[in-house]
């Protein structure tokens, strides 16, 4: 069965009302989950978060374009996080039995539907564009909502699908497909911030380390301690347990300890099987031996093999 | 949401129609998941493996008593497995948003209406039962079929319920509930046996180690290699990770590595989670912060935490 994530950041986060509308939408529609919304009135900003097969998870994002198109004027938006359109981003992530190019196809049906039923102009971004500078949401959304007009209407910046002038109160969207973002820190046993730093910097694809991870140093005033926080924006390419293990080693050579570390929010059951897998030094596992996934999958009848007879005269 | 796993071990591994009659019943009962089914002929037994919610997996192991009661006589039932009963043994397993108590009570209920359905006598096992000499199974289980009548007019063994005297042809069935079981595998670089038996005696609960393993060293003669084959009959209280690092550090005492480990068939996504939390020191995790046991359970809106804040000013 498959599984995709889909995460719209929606240029409201004040009306109560208004957000909790458009998370109903989501909640009504068959065949997905909303797992989490949040609002932050400062950003003017909500993020919902759900996940369901691919049938369901277009009908939801089409019902949050409904609610969201009608009722939010981006010409009286104001908000410290910058924004291009009503339903800003939309990043359609594989979970389970889907793979990326899946996602892909998902976007561009769906880019195709926002700009065909509201008029609204879609941007494809990350995986789901083809166009290497297009593919960072930073650089599509420079400019914002008011600059619109005059980037739409330079060379290169057609969009990908509708009408190449904004929409006059939704503006513009971008739409995409991307891996699972693991927002993930690393708690160091010392105050030291420039060893947090060192670390940072060691680690992060900016200045030479890990191609997904993203990290900066931070004093925890209230511990006395500091932290190494990072996104780790692909888990598979540049898995959990590496970035543990190469900040443990870097630390140690400052003589400190790693304390603990945690995961910030949501992140799929294989990331976390990785690191075991890696620990464990396990050979030929599969998802499918995880019984909650073989509850999502389909049942296969089997001969005991002769590891299973094995078990059996154990004592 | 309330998740229960089954496994009845049913008293036919030779009538492949039978065999299927069984696992259909299953198939088509709502709320539960066939997993898996497989059948040894030689032992002339079957195991289904199915999960889903307390009334589902109630509706489903009735109807399994309901083709096998009707379709399997002891009496001419011949097979290496010992046996008791057509419905031999029936474990309800806990896996997730559910407790121990929850499945014993659900055993419990279980074995009042196989015995009041069918008139089969019900010995209860494992933490279902309440008395010191009949939570094993091997106990239970001793004499088979053919010494059920004695065995049941000796003082201490009538059944938790039903009549005092076996059913003609389905014998007596056992109905408890334990943790997963994990069968869980080490190989190790070397050929020496010898190295294998002891470590496995040095970690099985009956020669001194941890309480909750099994294991054996075994010669993998194709390869070359030994192995220390276990199975965890509680990986919360004597977790996979401290039963990996306890084999490492025996084995480095006869200069041996470890080569791989593996798990053999299913496995609960928490037996794995534990490795991951500890290897990478996680703090303050949660099962609701995977994605997928999120999209079984409720969905709560919260406010952005000060985390989240810190984790998008990283660039």
């Amino acid at each position: 069965m498959a599984l995709i994530e889909c995460i719209p950041n929606v240029s409201d986060g004040r009306r109560a009302e208004l957000i909790e509308r458009i998370a109903s939408a989501v909640s009504v529609t068959p065949g997905v989950r909303l797992l989490d919304h949040s609002s932050d009135p400062s950003h003017n900003r909500s993020v919902f978060t759900f996940a369901g097969d691919t049938d369901g998870v277009e009908r939801a994002i089409m019902a949050v374009f409904d609610v969201a198109v009608a009722n939010i004027d981006l010409r009286s938006h104001k908000g410290e996080h910058p924004r291009l359109g009503a339903v800003d981003v939309v990043p359609f992530v594989p979970i389970e039995g889907v793979t990326m190019a899946d996602c892909v196809a998902l976007a561009k049906k769906v880019g195709a539907a926002v700009a065909a039923r509201f008029g609204v102009p879609v941007y494809l971004y990350e995986e789901a564009s083809d166009n290497p500078v297009r593919k960072n949401l930073e650089d599509i959304r420079r400019g914002e909502f008011e600059g619109l007009p005059t980037k739409m209407a330079t060379a290169g910046w057609a969009p990908d699908f509708g009408p190449a002038t904004p929409h006059p109160t939704a503006g513009a969207s971008v739409i995409g497909a991307r891996m699972a973002l693991v927002a993930y820190n690393i708690n160091l046993a010392t105050d030291r911030l420039d060893v947090a730093k060192k670390i940072a910097s060691a680690i992060r694809h900016s200045s030479g380390g890990y191609r997904y991870v993203k990290a900066a140093g931070f004093k925890l005033e209230d511990r006395g301690i500091v932290q190494v926080s990072m996104n780790l924006t692909n888990y598979e390419k540049t898995p959990i347990f590496r970035v543990f293990e190469t900040v443990k080693r870097e630390a140690a050579r400052y003589g400190v300890a790693i304390l603990e570390s945690e995961i910030v929010g949501l992140v799929p059951s294989a990331a976390l099987t990785a690191a075991a897998e890696f620990y464990l030094q396990m050979a030929g596992f599969t998802p499918q031996q995880i019984l909650e996934t073989r509850l999502r999958a389909e049942s296969t009848p089997h001969q005991q093999d002769q590891q299973s007879v094995i078990q059996s005269v154990i004592n």
